[in-house]
């Protein structure tokens, strides 16, 4: 099996550490190959990231169908472009939020979020409630650290903080799991469920997972409805390469 | 007041449409400069054409701000970017399904959507979940029509057909208003109001007088918490231009 | 265009006050018409202020309506009689809790309220539930002054007791902006927006333009449906003069 | 013990029969005092009626304190003045949709709504959001009659409509009851629960138990918090009654 | 009227308990009949104990059934087996958590659950959406002492740990009303409800009166769609007894 | 990896089905071991059933805890007893709705459900709730055929029932995705996603992959919170085998 794992901003070295999280996680026949795209910011911490970043996306998506992976993993905890990869993909696509929410929900009947800036909680907010999970998630906490510096390994100081507000999280939430909200928390998640003693979860590891498990299982998106191939048309300027051939 | 509303697709038809009926809804004293922008989709019936097109659609707001413009629209039915777009600016933004479906819970306890392709009905359902309106909204309804050939001037046939479900709805959905669900039915909703003998709502032109409305009682887009301007950073390739400088 | 603004309560000078924020809000060439009802409580601030303030609004709506006012303005954050306002008349009613509410879910993702008693949070509850923003609305604060007091123009004491709740709402509700939850507080909004840095929003101002942007878009109260006019029927006792002739 | 069964509207005759039903469903020992107020519309089938009614109930309500009553019934599907009412009373009010609507998630797992005219089915829809039990009503539906020809005692037309329509909610809308959404058709509801083998339940009779066992269980209404009395003002014009001696 | 009441665990001394509470509610001529099930947990305090009670509880019903009792109260908060007991009987069945919210909606616009472990709050929050009112309840508090003793008679200490957290509830959750989260705190209800001044809601009384009601109002429980009797099988093992004969 | 398969009837053939389901669905190196309990009913087609099965799953799960089975699976679409076997085992747990309506979310924006007997469409509404898919999922339709006449394996008339309404469902639902509401329709999955050409899911497979992602992931259910282990103590007669030793 041959996963695409896209690490939606440009940062080679986030990239590279999504890669080895997903190899970490990922069932032994597995392949991962995490890229990024060519386009876009360096860390996704706002509307106009996520956006900007969600176009580029798209790119990589196209190149992994055509490249005959076998399911594709959007690796930002804001899930960009996710159902527009849906509609390029017949192979499964799951983005990191939704794996890591759902996988909460199988574990425990309550969690809380513990994610970077503050200002990006809006934006979970709204995953929840389109996911369906937003009376499952008692609070979204941040740490209020750029996303660069959380993925910087030798980030004790991020990493501490991270554990601070986990910390928190179970002993104020009247929760049962911990979803890290973003993917450059990645590493910290089974040294965080060892000393918390509840599952910490990082959508990185389980989105892999449960993309094994949805092709495994034989199942594919729909291409019956609204995630059909979108109608062929004309593109113009930086998207001319997307027009219909 | 100078309002920029922003034809999302590529089409400069349809950009030309839009703009004159923008210019129908203005109040006498507000300027409007119809754009569309200079990369994307040629029609938006897809969420891949809605990711592309609201990336596209940043670079028109970034320049509209620039520009000083008191207000902007974005005229495509799904709002794309709407949230980013207030990141940028400090003057309202305002998407034309929000404008169109708050205006239709202001005249109507309920209201019907008459939109171009079923397919896209999925976006008009996220919408009225965050905009709150999902109690409000009886049914989504769809012509299935492209949207390009519901925008053209000539089309009888088009017209017929969101004539003829406009009926429907009002005879059945047991509602008081009706939201036209996509820019290119702007030119319908007055005949059809008149014909039908209830609001027929389009977002373009309401989008242009809640514009005027918001910048006149001084209101403006919030920049404390989750819309304030998006953290300078590094972006490359296509989007590099959004580097901060 | 003659918009019709009616104080529910009976105070006279509360009206006043009304009138001139209404008239401070108002587009050149609008004529604001402040009137309040003949009956009822001086002021509003219980269910039964409510339920009694609201019929005697009635009377005002159907002098408007036979006056030809283009709008009708309901000036108490718990929009007394809304729907019933809205049988009665074909140009547009607006409750300045539901444009106060509505205009806050344009300038934020998320707002708290500020309102006067504590008691009549129940009421602000049930509105947001109606209008759908249950989800954008944080919290409802009160700085538990009785109405009159909140009007008083030398109210120094209230005017910070205000601004303190207003600030506190800025500081840990993680909101964008704030709705002012009572209709004598309206001359605090501009100089709070400017203080604190975000949109306070005053329903009073931001419903004089919502009245004119729907008019000015050709949108009426819908006819069709649950909104029509009432049944014609008899009446009695104080409420005869409502009777079918 | 003592109960007020106040028909909000001024139909002499329908409160006649409102007190006839409520009669036959109580317990031994049960003193049923049923009223109209003075003033107010005939027949309540439009927001204006129940917002008239509604002001006119509360005369009632106050006398009934006064008058020491235990409970209080409000006898209208629309429960207007319901909370109003509560702040007066300190014995439990009701109201026969309340009633009715909390019967049948009982007896049932889901039920239908049999109403009047289908422009009162919005405030069907509005209560059971307020209530609760928007997710366990299936269907409102409609006989579109009026209320005063539905409670004519020898409108065989009447009850052959409202059985037909009962017929239709049992057999198409997967539900276990049904709830008759007018005070004028509490006769029916006995025969059509024998005729149709499921509970259809009329508010009437359900309330004058439910106050009783309210009051047996040595419930009051609340008066901490936002249903304690209104406090003291001064009222003009026809409320000039209501102002504080 | 004979009622059967429920204790869902096998605690002799809680059964006389509850039997007590519930012959102190009842009306004049009515019969209580308190038994607890010869199989299952002492104290019902985890999800484990409750699927086990269930099962045990729906002997006690079939009995009840078979000896003709007119309805069924199922006494612990968790509203075990519920339905399934419904579907045995014709008669009404009444949970006691069912009981308590209902009552509280009733006679207060929000309320506070005081229960015994925080871990059994996850119940409480499942029955609240179940019922419809997630939006009623402000608060699920914990007192952290095992049900058994809460239910001891000399239990000062458990007295006075529930009285706090009831007047913590009363001060500062904006309620109007309290509800007793355990089928052991019975006897505190109507002190607590004297001593704080607001209704504190124990369900075991209120359930019994409610369960009068229905019956009294000539209302049964469903027998047409999903509460119908359950189709006659073949069952094995301990619940053999359960097979069509 | 080991995982247990439990059948909540106590049909031996069905669980033979359902264990060769679970089989075919499994990565290499996973082993199955597929039972029922020695206890309750041979189908489960009612609330009662749902109780009894419940309870006698609890056995079989303590049994697999003890074993040192990874994971459990609770194979009825009613998930019956879910939480209840979270407490007791530390590896995950899955019902099989709970698998289905997770995967059918992330393949596809709306699905709907095809069960058995209309009576049970009542759980399956309780399960969306509850897990937060109640705005996923368009419709609940049933065949309305017994449990172990669908799981007749030379059930052609079956079979084609449930093609029929599934076929149904992708003409008339919107929708992307079918679940199939009962575990005897397992072997129908395939063939039907083959035929209709859209997923059609069966919660037995997906239930396998995704308690074999779960545990390769490093997941486990949270023994922090409310599922914590049980508190030990006393049951009686046919749960003494449960008291703590």
């Amino acid at each position: 099996m041959r996963i695409q794992v896209i690490n939606p901003n440009t940062s080679i070295e986030m990239t590279r550490q999504i890669g080895e999280v997903a190899r970490a996680a990922m069932s032994a026949g597995t392949e991962i190959n995490a890229v990024c795209p060519a386009h876009g910011p360096e860390s996704i911490e706002s509307h106009v990231d996520e956006v900007l970043a969600g176009a580029a996306v798209l790119d990589r998506i196209a190149e992994g169908v055509a490249a005959g992976f076998d399911a594709h993993i959007i690796a930002c905890f804001g899930d960009p472009a996710l159902l527009a990869a849906r509609e390029l993909a017949r192979g499964p696509v799951i983005g990191i939020a939704e794996a890591a929410m759902h996988a909460a929900t199988l574990v425990a009947t309550r969690f809380s979020i513990v994610t970077s800036l503050g200002r990006t909680a809006i934006q979970a907010e709204e995953l929840l409630l389109r996911y369906g999970f937003e009376r499952h998630c008692r609070r979204i906490r941040a740490v209020d650290l750029p996303v660069l510096e959380l993925a910087e390994e030798d980030g004790c100081s991020a990493a501490e903080q991270i554990a601070k507000e986990c910390r928190r999280a179970r002993d104020e939430d009247a929760i049962g799991a911990i979803v890290l909200g973003c993917a450059g928390m990645g590493m910290h998640a089974a040294p965080l469920s060892a000393e918390l003693g509840l599952p910490v979860i990082d959508g990185v590891g389980v989105a892999v997972r449960m993309a094994e498990a949805l092709v495994g299982a034989g199942l594919f998106t729909s291409k019956h409805g609204d995630l059909a191939a979108p109608p062929p048309k004309h593109y113009t300027g930086r998207y001319a390469h997307w027009s219909a051939a």
